[in-house]
């Protein structure tokens, strides 16, 4: 097929789609709380009795992808089993005890001329959730979209389509058993790349927001190019400043964590600020904390003196997402110096400080813009769930709309209801 | 010059523009209350102080226009007097004595494992504003935008540029005067239109979001070209529906205030929609009530017998907005019906139902998914003063952050701050 009448092709194919899934926004917008959860139940148990096919289809997938030489933690994303399908189950039935957002009233005040006004919190209406090859995701996005009243398009990774259409057809099943339009979830049916051009067109006007579930270049590319609002983090620069105030055993403790519980996740810190009026007490146990878990610690030229036969930091460390157990570590002259190396560097995802002086808690709080702070607690609390929000649908670092975790809640819009007695407008 | 060479320049000094605004947005974002405050004051101060040569501006402004053979009501928004220099002064002051927006805290939440989270207003950055030739908006948006602590970009029409530099000169003396960065409120020095292409492209990151005021086609330029999120709406295409059981005197009243008081404004009722079960007692009296006030009524097909002697409305008629004496009026089968309509051809900014029955009232507010719904009050009151805001940037009829009337608390972003006792994540 010449590639001008294929790409006309999915243009026309995505264009479909999108007046679908706004056409079933419509149905889903004014469906009862009961009718929702009705239908997320029912893709539990779906999910629950198509283990056989959702692992069947899964396995082909990872055989297809160790066939082409893929191995580690892509194989490990990629790669269902028993506990695994059950968790995704599991995970649809706590969104769907989740408290339902739609018609939430949000605000409420009265006028002096006797008009009442609410704001309600109403769905978004149709939300694009581009991913790669976890197919999880498909459950998750889909499940969490529709509690907020939403409907979806899903784009999942080729190397995961086999694994996306079995979970997709359980969640159909769920959508049918509710009476509600299939349309509400949708797959998208081709690994065209193509396809996700379009929906970042937008696929007129019929995507409201799109979400990329993925790595760095992933995001990037759907950053640079959507013609629409995206919920996102780029990346997780995130930042521990260790104040001359803070008491070393909670720092210690806390950085460890920060660092270590999972180094792969976007809220795992990469650099340590310590205030260089503490630097004898703290560096060296700080480091060693750290070393002792494994840790690689590339360390600041002027702490080589304090911190001898470490790694020194270059200046592109400052800016590394390492994602991984490496660590740099820098002297700073105090909260001001910290709150300007973070502004210089960081992402604006999150960042921690642990101090007991309260004015320099005030000042990081105040001075720093970035979408969560943490005062004595680790970053690795960045996360929908350990704020109690429920599922996530990811953690976006812009500033319209949706900032930090993006819950069930950040996936709604609101309107006025205005009541009134016969009030005219002078 | 040659063409390619001025564009480069625009793009160069546009960037800068650009560089600046975000520099500034920086120390307004840790601005107190009272400086920001001071510096509204002042300028309210210095645009009182500058009258005689706002005045003189604004008159080569008036003339230049005149020359190019501009009239009506152009020129009105154009020309400026003693009263009107002073009413802009005015506007600045309420704008300061609005509550500070930044820092509030919008929700507190503490989770089982002791840590405290708040979710605080920030500013959302640099705000691009780019409006025709009314001179007002410079002082209206700049202060605005301060208030939330924002930095703002101001492009005026080239009609106004004399007037818009004036005013623009009065803002910097009070932006000084309380120690704040005069890139704080920028105008755009020039009139060419690429400026413009520049600001919708983003500024290399440094526009955070862009609120056009002006007619259709600014908007819809903007609209179709930014790359960054845009505050706006394309048009008040806004509805009345009179259910059979309104109050037909309160119906009478409502409706010919909707349409009548102002009929240039987003707000104003453009198609009037009434119950068919109430045809005969309501179509004539509703009409004749519009008529007197020197409305012309287009009806539908089906009601020229009921308002004989009317014009019949063609297709064309209900996704007309025509911002003057002239309604459309059609006969629907009841709430049904009327949301039917309102979902094919509105443009989602105001809607009124005009009812006694609680049943209509719900299922109006709950399926019609416009901005603003109004039960038994005139769309007229869709206004961000009307609303208690105090002063608005405009109406938004996007779903992303910002949607209705758009105030100071709506050109906020926010950030979650979180306090703990050495909490890490298990």
């Amino acid at each position: 097929m010449p590639d001008q009448l294929q790409s006309d092709n999915i243009h026309t194919l995505m264009l479909d789609i999108g007046k679908r899934a706004r056409q079933a926004s419509k149905a889903l917008a004014i469906a009862s709380a009961e009718t929702k959860n009705t239908a997320l139940d029912a893709m539990a148990d779906a999910i629950f009795a198509s283990e056989a096919e959702i692992l069947n289809a899964n396995a082909k997938d990872v055989a297809r992808a160790r066939e082409n030489g893929i191995t580690g933690s892509f194989i490990d994303r990629l790669e269902l089993n028993e506990s695994r399908v059950r968790a995704m189950a599991e995970g649809i039935r706590a969104i769907a005890a989740l408290k339902d957002p739609v018609g939430d009233v949000i605000a409420a005040w009265d006028r002096p001329n006797g008009l009442q006004i609410e704001r309600v919190r109403t769905p978004l209406g149709v939300i694009g959730v581009i991913y790669e090859s976890r197919p999880n995701v498909t459950a998750d996005a889909g499940a969490l979209c529709l509690k907020a009243g939403n409907a979806v398009i899903l784009r999942g990774g080729s190397d995961s389509a086999h694994s996306a259409r079995a979970v997709h057809a359980a969640l159909k099943t769920g959508l049918s058993a509710a009476g509600l339009p299939e349309d509400a979830i949708q797959i998208v049916p081709t690994t065209d790349r193509a396809a996700v051009g379009e929906m970042l067109a937008g696929l007129n006007g019929n995507v409201d927001v799109i979400v990329p579930r993925g790595g760095k270049s992933l995001v990037a590319r759907v950053q640079s190019e959507a013609r629409v609002p995206v919920f996102a983090h780029l990346e997780g620069l995130c930042h521990i400043y260790v104040d001359q105030s803070a008491e070393l055993e909670m720092a210690k403790d806390i950085v460890v964590n920060a660092k270590m519980r999972r180094t792969g996740i976007c809220g795992a810190a990469e650099t340590l600020l310590i205030d260089k009026a503490a630097a004898d007490r703290f560096a060296l146990p700080l480091i060693e904390a750290l070393e002792a878990r494994g840790c690689l610690v590339r360390v600041d030229h002027d702490m080589l003196s304090l911190a001898t036969a470490r790694t020194e930091a270059s200046d592109e460390d400052w800016s590394t997402e390492y994602l991984d157990a490496v660590i740099a570590v820098k002297l700073v002259d105090g909260i001001s110096g910290a709150i300007g190396h973070i502004e210089k560097y960081s992402s604006h995802h999150t960042e921690a400080v642990i101090a007991e002086d309260p004015e320099v808690v005030a000042r990081f709080f105040n001075e720093i813009d970035s979408a969560i702070l943490l005062h004595n607690a680790s970053t690795q609390f960045a996360d929908g769930g350990e704020f109690g929000m429920g599922a996530e649908i990811g953690i976006a670092t812009g500033k319209m709309h949706a900032r930090g975790p993006v819950g069930v809640e950040q996936l709604t819009s609101f309107k006025y209801c205005v009541r009134g007695s016969g009030q005219t407008r002078a």
